[in-house]
């Protein structure tokens, strides 16, 4: 079969991560007979330096010519603390998201066995934590009107949300339910915000399409603390823009390493991947960052392409990596690999 | 010294565990010679239950005649699910901090040698931890206009801040960092938000009258994992409404009680002191909980009326009986003492 793939290297560690997941997608191409085409493209604070734009118009293009866009990291230290600047990094993979209508972005979490003693939480709290996040990813604050007063005094951000914008998602994670242990928590601020009791009500009218599966609600301020006291609880976790960025980066360090964690953004004609992590400037170039969660987000693009038994090889390379202890200094501080020779296993064992 | 106290019970587990904080307050004054009058007031469900309102006119009348204010727990949960609820009981205690003014919320968290070991996190994480979070509590999203469409499908919650709302607070954490270790952090999206970069500026610029005070900037998503991964690293937190309601929450955990942590909320008149946790409707009228959140809230009114010695007593009071292992069964699940035996201990010990 033949795919259009999008690849955004992006800042920071972001082209080293993303080079070892072509790698493992090289691999499973000569191994299943696929053929994949690659075009890259750029965005973020290295976009910014070359174009001036964090988001070329022909990044759009790209994206919307391919099946899927494989993205690494963005974000550079020199624009976070400029409150003046007018361009940010961020501003690409915000408007990306939004041109592209990814509007579900989809975190699963889950405590490896083989780093379970690396968290700092206590190993019988979390053994056994298997969450999948939905977090919206197109709507509220992020995207709402912004103002700043003419004399710089009052500044503001809207936020708002449909029913629509909240079916959508809520329709795909009660569907995420089924397939898992069918239970749903919608976490909102549903005693302060009026989104929030829109999301609430919203969500338990959809319930009734679901019977199987089990709704309840959690204010985030109490989801920020279940989170940590007892994060078996949760199955499938769904909320709004802000609160999904705060409570999925939350649970990203519970399992031991965010080093390993993928995600996922969809819409209706795309998706988009890329690891959790960020683009961590002060390992750039020194080819000391863990390419595993980049490489685990080429495993979910070959599941969105349907390419299932590619996606389950991909993740069984990662669990040798990790059995073998071939990994990069963060999980394994005694005898590390570089980050490029811990890709190269990867391809060698597809 | 002569002072008049307002006291607020509240709902759930409230008027038990004011009831308690109240013996401690009557046995120092007896010790110290002090006269301490109380005043009663209705606020929440209960005040919705008598009066339809969340927060009678009397209520208010009340706390402004008061030196300061003793509160219990808010909250009922046959009006948390009902999205059209008109009146709900947490709108009395927003009211109420908008009406006094009460715009700085600051919560101590610290890791009490004896719960050490029941904290979810692991020991060396911990150990060692003492941070003063300053949340702003009457701006942002929380006093934004909301609104609802007619026809119920548009739901949107408007997030604003002044500089003068923002300097307020920042001087303030800037003096508490004076006092302290001299780091002050602070918490926001301004890679997103148009009011998180106004935070920024201002309190870049208050920073030059602190010389002293090293300032760094967190964005809150990864605030989010650093109080997990490294809590140690924070000394005093500043931060918006509604990302402080998110992480002092979560911080509260990692300590291994929530059961013991105080909270003041302070305005140019007034000030308010309450445990930071809930009003537990579970353990209502079962003399089960835990009274030393809200009896260290009154060690918190005490400092705040300048009876400091009586306030390091009371503190002493509280770290006796954790030693003696005369407390509730939330931590000590053994030998447990009611709510109203660990009231009398302490009361006994002052
Ligand atoms: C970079 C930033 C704008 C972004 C967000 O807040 O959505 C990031 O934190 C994320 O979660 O993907
Ligand atoms: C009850 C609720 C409105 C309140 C808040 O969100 O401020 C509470 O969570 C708190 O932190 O005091």
């Amino acid at each position: 079969m033949k795919y259009n793939i999008a690849i955004i290297p992006g800042d920071g560690i972001g082209p080293e991560v993303t080079a070892q997941a072509k790698k493992a997608l090289d691999a499973i191409a000569d191994t299943f007979d696929h053929h994949f085409t690659y075009t890259y493209a750029q965005m973020g604070a290295c976009a910014i330096d070359a174009t001036g734009n964090p988001l070329p118009e022909e990044t759009i293009a790209v994206c919307e010519a391919s099946d899927a866009i494989l993205f690494g990291a963005i974000g550079d230290p020199k624009y976070d603390n400029d409150p003046n600047a007018k361009v940010r990094p961020e501003q690409g993979l915000l408007r990306l998201r939004k041109s592209l209508g990814l509007f579900c972005n989809v975190r699963p979490v889950k405590a490896y066995e083989q780093l379970i003693d690396r968290s700092p939480l206590k190993r019988e709290r979390i053994e056994g934590t298997d969450i999948s996040i939905y977090r919206e990813l197109t709507g509220g604050i992020y995207f709402g009107e912004k103002h700043l007063s003419e004399d710089g005094q009052v500044a503001s951000d809207g936020c708002s949300y449909s029913v629509a914008e909240i079916s959508r998602i809520a329709h795909l994670a009660f569907k995420e339910a089924l397939s898992r242990n069918k239970k749903l928590t919608l976490v909102d601020k549903a005693n302060v915000l009026e989104t929030s009791r829109l999301w609430r009500k919203t969500v338990t009218e959809i319930a009734k399409d679901y019977p199987e599966v089990a709704l309840d609600f959690l204010f985030v301020d109490n989801a920020a603390m279940q989170m940590i006291l007892n994060p078996k609880q949760f199955d499938v976790i769904l909320t709004e823009n802000l609160f999904g960025d705060i409570i999925s980066d939350e649970a990203s360090v519970i399992g031991g390493s965010i080093g390993l964690l993928a995600s996922a953004s969809v819409g209706t004609d795309n998706a988009l991947f890329e690891p959790i992590h960020g683009s961590f400037p002060q390992a750039t170039g020194k080819d000391i960052a863990n390419p595993l969660a980049s490489i685990l987000s080429a495993a979910m693009l070959l599941r969105h392409l349907n390419l299932h038994k590619e996606a389950e090889l991909v993740e069984k390379a990662v669990e040798k990596s990790l059995e073998l202890n071939f990994t990069t200094e963060d999980i394994n501080p005694e005898s590390a690999f570089g980050t490029s020779k811990v890709g190269d296993f990867i391809a060698d064992y597809i």
